[in-house]
């Protein structure tokens, strides 16, 4: 007698098969709520109380070959990196960057002079990204994958935080520092096309060692920003993510999307020329333009500022206007507004980028 | 023409050969100060200043085979652990915990069931802990091997924060909690011999969920304590860890450690008696006795507090005095002071204990 096992695994939930944010959602759900917490879970950083006053913190990790290959990134780069995703983080909130801690999981082979690049890293990022903040704490242990974890803490100053759901219908949509420019960075790595990375290697810089527009974060705080976050996953899906705390609608202008498209369109020229690496690498050979609108549209780690401001309001220098925000049809969503030959179209954009269990 | 390369790197110091300490010390060394930092790296907690207050800030990674293995620890374990070592380390600066941060990396296979378990030990671990403390933030995200890393922070009400530092000659040498019992835990896990795992559970648990005595860390700074720390890394080595912060000698009275031995004789007997297992894997056919003595003097993970009162103070209740502080002779020491047949001996204890690069 032959039958199929009662518990089919094959069929069970994974965190891969539901995805980050499901996992996260429903893992969130089962934690007892902090008495400390102004903030809980779910913005760039928590708000945390404490006898006189608060602080905000943010934690984030990179994995080798997922987040970073040692092939591409030096030790230095590493540091710095880790330092400016969370940096940013603590920037979204408004609030000014003052200590970090620092896990470090690596190979007992590492060597020591890396160990010591990576501090190197550590040090110029906050001198240079967040003049004042340095690691204060640290773990060092050994694994079989680099594994960097970072908590970032931040000072309010007396602001009130800059969340994520404040958006209001009529706001402007505006962007603080780049977009585009490290997922070129990237591109250029993967396509194996040495001559073209090394003649735009200033975007493999920016995808090796970010340069966030840190103290935009306290300018946009004091110019009046009803929402706020760091673009880590790409600006459609973060503009989704006010969208949906914020239960509006917005629309991403492409026409104003120009300005970042076009300084990435000779890097773009020369992957969609040089594409008999991209074929071969089942990638599609896409042109030009498509390469510069993907990049800015789902391209995250420039970690700009997205935030959103009163229609009244003059937006502060280094803040660009791209969009607004609207009444909710149904869902909160994102789209993204195009025009040609007199017909305006909009695409709801909410689903498009970075997933850090599935990608 | 043949010649050893220049760059001979089997000679090149890698963090498993120079260890964590010196590993640490070569990086932090490298790092700028935080204008924030009231007490930066090099204690249990960093010390962290904020507009009108402070918080302290502590951070520990767990990684899959290394400091655990899922065979023999559940998600809800892993979970709970992983909240005791964070709030033990609150606790040694005389804080009560308010909020962690959790970055879990997991295989793309984990199942969300395992996720859901691990967030029921996180909630359940700070229920019964550090009650009011909970996650208020976190990071998911995929990788080769599972790594917890989680950084928890604490509020010191107004207190000075205890730091290891702070002994003074004359002062009690005291422990708050238990010793060696989740160094008996991992033994019998090890040994593959069920009958005696499973005899001795009691231990095994305290290994898979440690109780750290989290509210005497302010129960002793209110009494006065001049240095604490939580045992992490055993008795020997973290006393000598107080020693050179403070710039003493520690002597450890080997027999006040007898209460902590006899309560794991009979599990100690067991894998004494049942040695074939232990004979096969190369490992020493220790005697009971010595079991005991090695599991209290070396075994961390049971997260008990260790601090020095001043000679006059009684000691709270949940304190057993173990030791004194005395004047440092040469390099400040821990020892063990051991009497047989009328004769004393002081036997330095320093370097025994774990190394979460080398170990």
């Amino acid at each position: 007698m032959t039958h199929q096992p009662a518990n089919h695994q094959c069929s069970a939930e994974t965190i891969a098969s539901v995805g980050e944010n499901e996992s996260l959602r429903r893992t969130i759900s089962r934690l007892n709520a902090s008495d400390y917490a102004l903030v809980g879970p779910g913005d760039d950083c928590a708000v945390v109380r404490t006898e006189h006053g608060s602080f905000v913190v943010t934690t984030d990790t990179m994995v080798q070959d997922h987040d970073f290959k040692l092939e591409w990134s030096s030790w230095f780069d590493l540091g710095w990196k880790a330092v400016a995703t969370n940096v940013s983080d603590v920037a979204a909130m408004g609030a000014r960057p003052t200590t970090l801690v620092v896990a470090l999981i690596a190979p007992t082979s590492t060597l020591v002079a890396d160990l010591e690049a990576f501090a190197d890293g550590l040090r110029e990022a906050c001198l240079q990204l967040a003049p004042g903040c340095a690691v204060v704490g640290g773990d060092l242990a050994s694994g079989s994958q680099v594994v960097i974890s970072v908590t970032a803490h931040g000072d309010l100053e007396g602001r009130a935080p800059v969340l994520r759901s404040g958006a209001v219908v009529g706001d402007m949509l505006a962007i603080g520092g780049t977009l585009g420019q490290a997922a070129c960075g990237l591109e250029l790595l993967m396509s194996n096309n040495d001559d073209a990375a090394s003649a735009y290697n200033e975007w493999v810089d920016v995808q090796r060692r970010p340069q966030p527009p840190v103290a935009l974060g306290i300018v946009a705080a004091d110019a009046g920003a009803t929402s706020m976050l760091d673009v880590s996953d790409g600006l459609a899906k973060d503009a989704s993510r006010i969208a949906r705390a914020s239960r509006v609608d917005i629309v991403i202008d492409a026409s104003q999307l120009i300005g970042f498209e076009a300084v990435l369109e000779g890097a773009a020229q020369a992957l969609s020329l040089a594409n008999p690496h991209l074929v071969e690498m089942g990638r599609p050979n896409l042109a030009a333009e498509a390469y510069c609108r993907k990049w800015v549209l789902t391209g995250g780690e420039d970690h700009g500022l997205l935030a959103t401001f009163p229609s009244g309001v003059t937006l502060p220098r280094g803040f660009k206007r791209i969009g607004e925000v609207r009444a909710a049809a149904g869902d909160p969503t994102a789209y993204l507004r195009t025009s040609a030959a007199g017909k305006t179209t909009e695409t709801p954009v909410t689903d498009l980028g970075w997933d850090s269990v599935r990608d």
